[in-house]
């Protein structure tokens, strides 16, 4: 392909920038960075990617880096991947976007496809609504669930152990699910276009119809992993190591789960978009990889709330109690989870100790 | 009176040593402690007591120290004040106190009156059934519910902070409720004679004739508002302070203690007995304490975790769980609650991270 892609990516945290560089080796685009914490020290030195796949790349550097969203919208961009932690109590995703949200930007070229790599529940909407607000189309917006195993560690390092291809599953945005909503031709065009900026890197893009469906399946662990694994404070190996403690938690994992299914089940998911199997599915894999005495993963959400900083509650689990409440749906589990986490939530936000 | 009486107290923590100093200053006993981590510093120094009631008293010591229940077993004893920590899941009462239970030791004297003063439900339990299996009679076990505010800091002091009197209930241990017991005579004159020994104190006890509702009612904190500090691992301001926390965490406090109170209907505990405004009184006297800008207090389950002591989980959290599977009732949050104190716990013991 002759055309160069203008991409801007938000976030230049582990999964920013294994996405920047992964981008710029497909070779089809121009890659500009909104960094943050990082911003000083990747101007410097670049960032030092390690990783099982692509191997070790020390001082890399994006084609721009900007400092802020405003400084990077001077230009037009087809794509704008966000790859910040969602953080809507904090502060809205639109609110970080809002440069490129204006009538002035929109009214200089073509509007972008946002396409967000984050984990949690309709971290799109507000961006979404905002785009609506302008009047100027459909908005094109992409939804993803990822797997990847990557971690941004002190020094601007970037830590990359998945060993097998990374997968991205990327399906239109619609601000409603319907079990059998295929995509229109037009969708089926930016999809495609979207895939096809990985072709010859080692990421996979698998393009669906209907991604929701993946995301709410993908939440069961975050929401009922994570968050136990948050709550107690204790990495997931404590949790099936002894058999004594296996038999009275795993139990509760289960009943936690159950509740995120019936929650789905009132959104509209049947058990062809949502199979029950899911629950034993995401405790045995858990299970699998944690029983091994190598096992040294900890959830985002525990290694967020050990070091002070916010959780991604909101699209993880308060997002579920709230569908739950409108939907009149039973989930004691889920809401005192959510009460506790929201309580530490506000005090780490405070600075309480 | 004249006569002394010969009591001993098994543990020398903080409501030890204030209940052995209590005792003494009512002049009509010899008191002997067993101390365990405190006893060399005890023997050297004596305990330095710290009260607001008191006063202080540098280098108490009590009348004999001993390091072992088995050290304390040479002698007969009126009464047996148990003041540990309830740890069945560690080791079990009955066999701390078994140099006490055994037949060689029963056959040297009259049976001693076990003074229960602990936290938790059924705390008693195998005491009453060792005792039983020596066939010598009927326990005279007391049990009681205990309103002190006393800490043991570093250097052996003791913190005495409750500014009113303390409050001691006492009834007769029966290893089943039934609402309308009355004491038989024989059991009023044990419990008489118990409140005798503060009387001149300013130690106060009241003479129930069922002292398990009261008991029970006092766990409605313990399982309710200390499990939950413990698991967020915040004290309680944290709860009460902030209105946005407060709107979400307090009627998550309820639902558990709503919980608590069907598990105790399905034990036969009516509304004479416990009374349904317990949950709002709890919530409400706990608001009260805690909305105060000079409240320091840490609930006691909360620092043993924070410390990586043992928590006594079993008879505040773990006998509710028992009692409502055993009864069909349907407790979800205290099931999650216990579960990840058990697994907390359970890291704890095997000293891990």
């Amino acid at each position: 392909m002759s055309v160069k892609h203008n991409v801007l990516v938000v976030g230049l945290g582990a999964v920013g920038a294994i996405y920047s560089y992964v981008l710029k080796r497909g070779g089809n685009t121009q890659v500009t960075c909104v960094a943050r914490s990082n911003y000083e020290a990747t101007l410097a030195d670049g960032i030092h990617i390690r990783s099982r796949v692509y191997g070790d790349i020390p001082g890399w550097k994006p084609d721009r880096l900007c400092r802020t969203v405003k400084d990077a919208a001077d230009t037009s961009y087809s794509y704008v991947l966000l790859t910040t932690k969602s953080l809507p109590d904090i502060v809205p995703t639109a609110a970080i976007l809002e440069p490129l949200l204006s009538r002035d930007y929109v009214a200089k070229g073509p509007l972008p496809v946002f396409v967000f790599v984050q984990n949690g529940l309709e971290v799109e909407r507000d961006v979404y609504d905002a785009i609506k607000g302008l009047n100027v189309g459909e908005p094109k917006i992409i939804s993803t669930a990822l797997w990847i195993g990557t971690n941004l560690l002190p020094g601007n390092v970037i830590s990359h152990v998945m060993a097998s291809q990374e997968r991205l599953s990327a399906g239109i945005y619609r601000p409603s699910f319907s079990p059998d909503v295929k995509n229109s031709p037009e969708e089926a065009l930016i999809l495609q276009e979207f895939a096809a900026l990985f072709k010859g890197t080692d990421n996979k893009v698998t393009v669906l119809d209907e991604v929701q469906r993946v995301k709410f399946k993908k939440n069961f662990w975050n929401a009922g992993l994570g968050s136990s694994s948050a709550l107690t404070r204790y990495p997931l190996p404590a949790f099936f190591r002894e058999e004594t403690v296996e038999k009275i938690v795993v139990p509760q994992l289960r009943a936690i789960m159950q509740e995120i299914l019936s929650i789905g089940r009132a959104m509209g998911f049947d058990e062809n978009a949502l199979p029950s199997s899911v629950v034993e599915e995401t405790i045995e894999s858990t299970a699998r990889i944690h029983k091994k005495p190598d096992s040294t993963h900890r959830a985002s959400i525990l290694i967020d709330l050990e070091n002070g900083r916010p959780m991604e509650l909101e699209v993880v689990v308060g997002v579920l109690v709230r569908k739950a409440k409108e939907l009149r749906v039973e989930i004691p589990r889920l809401e005192l989870i959510y009460s506790y986490l929201y309580l530490i939530q506000q005090q780490i936000l405070a600075g309480k100790k």
